[in-house]
């Protein structure tokens, strides 16, 4: 079928893919927009996956001032060029970043940051949950593990889900703006101080 | 003598001490100014020292993005009331310190939070310098302490020159502002990040 220039031009509104990508998906769609928003999300997180691995030398540190400076977040986010760093998507990803970092106070940035022995608290609580229960064990691993995901929501900052769309976490918005500079992106480091909350 | 009106503005202007403090201080100067600023001075860190014991749990948090976003800092610092924390000379103290951590790059707030085995470190070093000299061992422990004190110059914020005046350290703009405002102030803590140092 033949795919008009106002549904490309729609396509890369949405998305922010290239004029080719969008012709392609939106003909594979059958010129259905949204399914072609679906085909070039899984292309781009695939491609985004690739990019993952490559090492990030430059990027942005930003910072977010709260309260009237009573909450303050200092974020570094990482990425592999000079170009995308200077470019405004990148420096509204890292304002983005800073301030749900702000408003949600994660704890750490990754999942393996997060310390065994605070894994293994959390686990040790939940299974407590299923003491004397008839369930058999595979069963309650699984519940443990999804309540263990819940966890992971609460204190790592890429499992959280973002304070402006809920639906999609902060790991996502990374993945999104890998897909669409083309380059690996990564959130280095962040620190958050509250007023008195350091107090002994 | 007979303190003229004038005189006592110029003190006032020049420490911002209150109009008893500064005619007192003029008559005990016979009229000198730059007497009575010492006097004022001596007077302002002995009440400082006195209010250095005080607790705080106000402040703020402030940052500082140096060099587009090449380096960032974030610092909080803590005063009694709220009061003071809103007033902009607090305001300016919290931002001329987040500017001289960006450029002077301090480890530590204090000498305390220097790690014993660094100090054993530096001192070792120093003192390897005068293997087999036949200096009398306590001139050499007082050389080691100088050394010392340039050593914790580098790594201690409170101990390094302030970048803008370099014969104030900014423990000395800490001591300063405790005087003029008449409560305690201090540091809590600081976050500076560098694009690229944290890479492994």
């Amino acid at each position: 079928m033949a795919i008009s220039a106002a549904q490309v031009k729609e396509l890369r509104d949405k998305t922010g893919a290239g004029f080719m990508d969008c012709k392609a998906a939106l003909t594979e769609a059958g010129g259905d927009v949204d399914k072609a928003i679906t085909i070039l999300r899984t292309r781009g997180q695939a491609r985004a996956a690739k990019r993952s691995g490559r090492s990030t030398s430059q990027g942005l540190v930003g910072s977010y001032i709260h309260m009237g400076g009573q909450v303050g977040v200092l974020v570094e986010v990482g990425c592999e060029s000079d170009f995308v760093a200077r470019t405004d998507e990148f420096q509204q990803l890292t304002r983005e970043v800073a301030m749900h970092i702000a408003a949600a106070s994660p704890l750490y940035v990754t999942r393996d940051q997060v310390p065994g022995e605070d894994v293994e608290r959390e686990k040790a609580i939940f299974r407590a949950q299923f003491e004397g229960s008839n369930k058999p064990p595979q069963v309650i691993d699984k519940i443990v593990d999804g309540k263990m995901n819940s966890y992971y929501q609460q204190v790592v900052l890429l499992d959280q889900p973002s304070i402006r769309d809920p639906k999609t976490s902060i790991g996502d918005l990374v993945t999104a703006a890998i897909a669409k500079m083309g380059e690996n992106i990564n959130v280095v480091r962040f620190a958050r101080f509250k007023i008195g909350e350091a107090a002994d």
